[in-house]
């Protein structure tokens, strides 16, 4: 085994104990939950920084509060080599969603070190803020915020569980909400050689696949309509007749059952394409065995790989609704569109962890990514970016989240091995 | 113009004052609430009975309170002709829901008063309690009561406004719910000639065709799944690829299509068919942009004229939801189904007010009944029934219900000539 492999597999401890102590900060009775800019999360970068410190790493914040966690390279010139995820969980969440990408930063720096190997350009470990969009209603705050990319009005958002702005509770953590209004990045991005985020898979294909390792395609961008309406007519269901019924329920499902068409038809085509309704609902106070409902509302969220599908998608979805809303009598008002393109994951960083799979005989999959990560928000600003998948039972966003240390020890070794390959 | 058709003409005044005082007298501020045995319904008996007593009519109350309005015939033995209709309505209703077969009732019996004639047997117009299933959760109480029809149970139905019993409200408006309790019905239907309900029609048939009168051919039966559920598993749509989406708005978009389908179907070889989905949703604890649903609740109302259609319905209904469980990995919980069988009109007395309409030069259509009247009660007990119906504006159930008052004269011309044929 070569010294850096050894070296890893020598703080399997390191990393244990280190996702032991998250858990037992952040266990909420029931799950872990450390909200953004909440104090769990606030809790999770002290931990870290404090293990990065006994590790002799330099620790600086952003004034987003993103926790810097630095081994200096032989040029400390040259542009560093992100690694990078969030801190914060879903409420009732899972210890390993997020974490898992820091500790394992930590992990590969420490066996750096411990292996008396110094990288070429400084290797930084970035504890990224409130990724989950849960709290504010947006994604990948932290990270954005650290790449001049926030949203129009992401400061003024309100979190979820206390109504309170994400400005006051940036200042509240110590950061400096003013610093991130409408100024540039506080990432260069020219000096960022790659971003890197191990990530446990959310989804079960690595476990289906008995498989630890999936190297990322790219991180699918979305097409969301948040609150979908149609429109139809209530009516008492005994006296209104079929040509003069205007039934919202028949008509969303219609178009349920077209955007599963889709799928089947994309898929067949070797696209890709996933679509979710994530609610689908008929007014409570209007319900009875004998109405025919004049209201639906609902969501979508349409995912693919390909961003020439989703642009095309908004067509044929307003063509699926116009043409039902023709045959039945309703209305369909989508509403607001949010758009994100899909991540681009960089070939030649992909291609080196492709090698080191095969150097190490790792047992690894090719994969996408169905839900979006910090990763995107890199690859969005121009950075090459790649995302290491860590084989993890029960998805994610729940308690029963389940990583094995040695699929995850497995990921952090090929990720100690690529930080000495650029 | 013959003298009785003349003497119902004179009579439009009397019906136009009995409809307006009704209205004054159940008016909420928004639309007609007369509950049942609530003091809407109370008073609406008692303007009835009072403008009964005022025509010299014999006036009685049955232990459920349903009120009689009595014509001696020339043969006080022969079974007795029943003109009945409710008088009760939804909350925030209309006032010609029910009230109508009442007052056209009573409009008939003094028209043949001021014609001076006896009708061969007595004629009775029956002031009916409770017909909307909107306050106890079961439909024609009044009806049924009077047949020793009501259903094991409804004694103790709580009125949903105010949780109190169908029996305390009984015994509130002057009933003896105890004489209900198991014993034989009030009415003998070896005594009832006919049953005649003149109601208004609830959808847009007649105010479509530019016809005043309905004769109904029939009140559809139904199946009723008031409770089904499909349990699919929860995800998030990012990481959850499609082999393993276990979604169960997309299973109930399929069985409600499925439905469709066979409503297609069943009209193209010119059966009687039509479902409703009364309610369709989602946990609304569980809604997000990004979740996979495992859980929808949804209730369904089939309705035929045909009862083997309805009865093979309910294998049909399996058999699609097995298909959909199988195919897409959810499982369907269908539930409690309640059954109401096709009311049957009499081809005897529905041919008698055929031949009315053509000796009257009446406008009028043969129409199906989509919803259940007082009339189903009837028929279901063996009675010899019809329902004329009246041409109505904007549905009923609410404060819009447009009945012109020339369609109620017309409607009730042809019921009066037709005490006269029995």
């Amino acid at each position: 085994m070569p010294d850096l492999a050894r070296a890893v597999a020598n703080r399997t401890e390191f990393a244990a104990d280190l996702f032991d102590r998250l858990a037992k900060t952040s266990h909420d009775g029931i799950g872990i939950t450390r909200a953004s800019y909440g104090k769990g999360e606030q809790k999770a970068h002290a931990m870290m920084a404090e293990a990065a410190k006994s590790l002799g790493l330099g620790v600086a914040q952003d004034p987003a509060c993103n926790t810097y966690m630095t081994l200096p390279g032989k040029n400390r010139r040259a542009p560093a080599v992100l690694i990078g995820s969030h801190l914060d969980s879903v409420a009732q969440g899972g210890n390993f969603d997020g974490a898992a990408g820091v500790v394992s930063g930590l992990t590969a720096l420490a066996a750096l070190k411990d292996a008396g190997i110094t990288p070429a350009s400084d290797v930084t470990v970035m504890g990224i803020r409130a990724e989950e969009s849960a709290w504010f209603g947006v994604s990948y705050l932290g990270s954005r915020a650290a790449l001049g990319m926030l949203p129009n009005g992401a400061l003024d958002a309100k979190r979820a569980d206390n109504g309170r702005s994400l400005a006051e509770h940036i200042a509240e953590c110590g950061g400096d909400p003013e610093a991130l209004r409408g100024g540039p990045g506080i990432l260069d991005t020219g000096l960022i050689r790659a971003f890197l985020e191990p990530h446990i898979e959310q989804g079960p294909v690595l476990e289906e696949r008995e498989t630890p390792i999936g190297i990322v395609t790219g991180i699918r961008g979305n097409r969301r309509l948040p609150h979908a309406r149609c429109l139809g007519r209530y009516a008492h269901c005994g006296g209104e007749p079929r040509w003069n019924r205007q039934d919202a329920v028949i008509a969303v499902s219609e178009l349920v059952l077209a955007l599963d068409a889709i799928w089947t038809e994309t898929e067949a085509g070797g696209g890709d394409f996933a679509y979710t309704v994530g609610k689908f609902f008929t007014d409570p106070g209007r319900h009875a065995m004998t109405i025919v409902n004049g209201e639906v509302q609902f969501s979508l969220d349409l995912r693919s790989l390909d961003p020439a599908l989703l642009l095309s998608m908004e067509g044929r979805l307003e063509e699926i609704a116009r043409s039902i809303a023709a045959r039945r009598g309703v209305r369909f008002e989508l509403g607001q569109i949010t758009r994100a393109a899909p991540g681009r994951m960089d070939t030649i960083v992909r291609n080196s962890l492709w090698q080191g799979v095969r150097e190490k005989g790792l047992g690894a999959v090719e994969i996408a990514s169905g839900a979006a990560h910090d990763a995107a928000a890199f690859a969005a600003a121009g950075v090459p970016t790649a995302m290491i998948f860590i084989r993890n039972a029960n998805g994610s966003h729940n308690p029963d989240e389940a990583m094995r240390i040695e699929d995850f020890m497995a990921a952090t070794d090929l990720l100690a091995w690529q930080l000495t390959r650029f």
